[in-house]
């Protein structure tokens, strides 16, 4: 089966096309800029082993960005497949899936309302999520259809581990709780790491460090999600780019005592703060080791704030698992950079963590665990798409 | 050396008079509606044996209030010493010293003007402490008196563990990062640990866990704190009797988006949330306790949740240490609920913790390890008033 990996932001759509019999991407691309002057369409057909290319072209609409999708697929030169017929299913990434959904699902009218009903909770993201939807079931309204939610794999979370410690009708009538995210990246990875291990999902104690511009830490035992850093929004945990990561609430309304408002408040903790905030260098952790080799004092600190809290993360989450057999690096940190891997474990031998200094040179899926390390430690890269592209040919072949 | 240790609130005023030679406290009490109506005395001779007697009687300000404390300690009747004169100095509690005060001080006219700087960091607490040494002044004013933090133990954290990863002038300008409070009690109990332990301080690494109505965990390295739970205020870490702890900051900015403002917000997080928010029950710790018996799920969803974040601390903070070579509890919960340290550090064998349940059951000051545990777990009953008074003794005799 051949599948659709669409991602459809507020004015872009990226996508990739997969190939399920032999998990190879046949194509990918994305379309920019939709709705405004300039739109574009990047595309790269795979299989075909060809270069980039850019096709600047009105998109008024995601309606629009997809058909563009579509004619790059099936073109003759370009394209990877002869006719639209050839896509078996459409596999969406959803943001926000709230507790209504606990797996990806296959898409149908009462899903649609559903899925509205969680736009609340992420009022900048699920909207752009089901115009891609709605987009791409006007086109092929006789092709299957699946969400796949970046929360759906932390609701298996118990309760004393998402609740926070508000009244209790703060969570049954404004469903504020801890979610999570990067859930399909953190799912991948523990499902690949698993099979590395050779031992049944049901006993493992695994934390997976997903490790970007973006940051979560996921404890995952037996297979399921027990706890994760990020929380009500993907503001919390690890400090990340731009955003400040757990810190104590009561900043916010001192803030707010200064006369900040919600929304300037939310900016600046969002899109100010982070590794940008304290270095005031840049968000890009590359410019941040950069900086530091040019003796930058702050881009030190941000580096040695961010290795400090990952540290602690996989401190908490082995006490809340008790002991773990393995940890999980990936995303652009955590697959490309072998010293801060280093950093960040360093002091944990007492759990059983070691990385061979040799074996961490190397790139891609790679143990890098020290020989008597009695944890393994995993460099895996993640794959969004393909783990949403799995999902969607189990629920479409039932 | 006679020491009186005064703790002044709003509108009370706690007291202990300790013999430093001995190290016994030989009379305490308490003043309660200083400036109210109904304004009484609480005063207890412990050293003559007596019971506790409460005299009623107007006291406009905390002026009269240190009036009525000397007359109880000098009557002689029910009072410890003969003259004023015999009080060779006087601690007082002081919330806040931000950056200021790493140590305890001698309180000089410069440093009550220094105190004065960090009252917008704790704009509740530092001013009637301050009322409280000027009151003391006033009447003793040849008395050497000495101001003794919560937050100076916390001043050793290094700056990736107190910085927020927000913009860096929100620290240079607003002084935002963590403080940590309970420091007095932090300070003592891994001072008599390291005792109990026999091992040089400089050899130690130690997690405090003061758990009460209001609770904090400290990691002690080398005698020295570097991290602690609470933050810029007392608002973070753990849930506490009516304190949210830490939960993903964007809920503040959620809540202000549903129109609440920072005064209510505020209240919300630090007054009606925590245990008493989560269960509906309580914010007595032991009233749940009585509700999980009668089969109150969301009794027992709040100390499920209470217990598995401090387990998850420890765990952070062995991280943050590389190890840890005792547990400590404290504070009315550490101290007297055996079953729920039992829980808290129920799965913590992979890194040496484990208790013994028959040492469990002991009261006072105990080591409850099992006998084959790599970490010391001790329960140490906390002293606050008497650190106070060692650290004023210290500074006075030089």
């Amino acid at each position: 089966m051949k599948i659709l990996v669409v991602n459809a932001g507020s004015s872009s759509l990226k996508y990739q096309l997969i190939d399920m019999d032999n998990k190879s991407v046949l194509a990918k691309g994305l379309c920019e800029r939709i709705g405004i002057d300039g739109s574009n369409l990047q595309h790269t057909c795979v299989v075909k082993g060809l270069d980039k290319i850019k096709i600047e072209n009105p998109m008024k609409d995601h309606g629009d960005a997809i058909k563009m999708v579509i004619d790059a697929l099936i073109d003759t030169e370009h394209g990877a497949i002869s006719s639209m017929d050839e896509i078996g299913a459409v596999g969406h990434r959803v943001v926000h899936g709230a507790e209504e959904f606990t797996d990806s699902t296959i898409i149908t009218e009462a899903v649609l309302k559903q899925l509205e009903k969680c736009t609340p909770l992420a009022p900048l993201h699920n909207p752009p999520n089901i115009i891609g939807i709605e987009a791409c079931k006007k086109i092929m309204p006789n092709t299957p259809m699946v969400a796949v939610f970046d929360t759906a794999f932390h609701q298996t979370m118990p309760p004393e581990a998402f609740m926070y410690a508000l009244p209790y009708e703060y969570y049954e009538k404004d469903r504020i709780r801890k979610y999570g995210f990067h859930g399909t990246s953190h799912k991948y990875v523990s499902q690949q790491a698993v099979k590395i291990l050779g031992k049944p999902a049901e006993e493992l104690k695994i934390v997976t460090c997903h490790l970007g511009n973006g940051s979560s830490i996921t404890a995952v035992k037996g297979g399921k999600c027990i706890d994760t850093s990020m929380g009500f929004t993907p503001l919390d945990g690890v400090p990340m780019g731009t955003r400040t990561g757990s810190m104590d609430p009561a900043v916010m309304t001192f803030l707010m005592n200064k006369g900040m408002t919600a929304q300037e408040i939310d900016d600046l903790v969002n899109k100010k703060s982070g590794v940008a905030g304290v270095s005031g260098v840049s968000s890009d952790f590359r410019d941040l080791d950069d900086a530091v080799l040019e003796g930058n004092e702050r881009a030190k600190l941000a580096l040695d704030m961010f290795v400090y809290q990952v540290r602690k993360y996989i401190g908490a989450y082995a006490a809340a698992m008790g002991g773990i057999d393995a940890l999980v690096f990936t995303a652009g940190i955590g697959e490309n950079n072998g010293p801060m891997r280093k950093d960040i474990v360093s002091g944990l031998e007492y759990m059983g963590i070691a990385i061979d200094d040799e074996k961490n040179l190397t790139r891609g899926t790679v143990d890098v665990s020290a020989a008597d390390a009695r944890v393994k430690t995993l460099v895996i890269p993640t794959d969004e798409e393909m783990m949403i592209a799995i999902d969607t040919q189990r629920l479409v072949e039932g």
